[in-house]
């Protein structure tokens, strides 16, 4: 049978998701896992390659396996065998033919922004800390433009291979929750750090350095020199994936 | 000069407040990081002594120095010296017989249980996981019984040596912020190990083990068995450490 699984982590101390030569990945923590449980080589597949030091509330990935194990036990097993920055919420079964990767879907990521006059240690693995004042309007109001059908090729790391880079954003919403302002980007796939360079934007936009409205002229030019920076990764999260039907 | 210091940190990583032979604290590192910065040796003496894993936003030490650095930039000497799980977010100058020990004053922790189906490995940090279902109304009940004075005997590791196990706890306050269930106690002292065992209580009635009016009995028994157990150190936090005038 086919079964996915739901997976929140802590990315601090991983090279990312994708299994790679130079470093520990969840995605080899996974396949680990699996293959101890079953007593079988297991390999995953992702729905999305999550960068180093990226968390997640719930990336999803699915592995096919022989066993009497109801699917919904599964994850209980894996979290026996997983560290505890690595924790599968759900485990169920699904068509043979469901690929997260080949499904339409919505993905929803929060970038989250420390602004204050200290850092806070014991938030200091999932934010980024800035320590000048943000203008959380401004943000907002920049953030409309990134809403609706657009080439992003701006908001691409500049290196990045990709057929097409025109995204769809369904929803960019910026709001303050006690001292963090949250970036929520919701939308049916991104690009190569896309989210983090629309986060490093919005930090410029809030900073006074960038006007709200130049954002049009930054997705029209079509070209990663006009945007703002690649913030840093510890405060993206991938907060879900879902399928779209 | 007398300079007070209000000083965070992320607990993990180390053996608690005070220095000891086996292991790193957080009073070491203040020490190094002071010695190193005014190249004479300096010793903090803290407002209170956390345990091993304890977290704080605002614990407080003073410690005297020679210097003609302002005080109130002192925390940004020291921040560049320290790791960053210790950040003093405040420094000032006090009257040079201010002891943070002999002063009343006003403390406020707080004890933060993740109660839901799966942990979560960003929060794992400073939440205590705790899987089955916990009656967050049955607690506030309880807790309402701890708040006044009272002698806490039964809330007091049974190795401690007092002189006086009587305290005032001006409030205990249970209330839930998304799945994350937070007892807040405000007190002008707490015994060891105290707010640790009114937590671990706490959760024995949510769990329907004890019952809240049974709180009034545990308390006169003056006996630490009648209590719960000794909630993990994880989950609790140092929020506040204030005088009272």
């Amino acid at each position: 049978m086919r079964v996915k699984l739901v997976v929140a982590y802590d990315g601090t101390n991983y090279k990312g998701w994708q299994v790679q030569p130079n470093g520990v990945t969840i995605e080899e923590k996974l396949n680990d896992a699996l293959t101890n449980l079953f007593k079988t080589p297991i390999n995953v597949i992702g729905a999305s390659r999550t960068d180093s030091g990226v968390h997640s509330l719930g990336n999803v990935c699915i592995f096919d396996v022989d066993t009497r194990m109801p699917a919904e036990k599964i994850c209980f097993a894996l979290n026996q065998r997983l560290p505890e920055d690595i924790v599968v919420i759900d485990s169920c079964k699904v068509a043979d033919d469901f690929h997260p990767r080949f499904v339409k879907s919505k993905k929803v990521y929060e970038y989250r922004i420390l602004n204050r006059k200290f850092p806070d240690p014991t938030r200091r693995l999932d934010t980024h800390f800035y320590y000048y004042d943000l203008d959380v309007k401004k943000m907002e109001q920049a953030a409309k433009f990134i809403e609706g059908e657009h080439d992003f090729k701006s908001f691409c790391a500049a290196n990045a291979q990709v057929k097409t880079t025109v995204r769809t954003v369904y929803a960019c919403e910026v709001f303050k929750k006690d001292d963090v302002i949250i970036i929520r980007v919701t939308g049916n796939g991104f690009l190569y750090n896309m989210v983090r360079i629309i986060a490093g934007t919005l930090i410029k936009v809030g900073s006074g350095d960038i006007r709200p409205e130049e954002l049009k002229d930054i997705i029209e030019k079509k070209d990663r020199g006009f945007a703002g920076p690649t913030a840093p990764a510890k405060g993206l999260t991938m907060i879900s994936w879902e399928e779209e039907k």
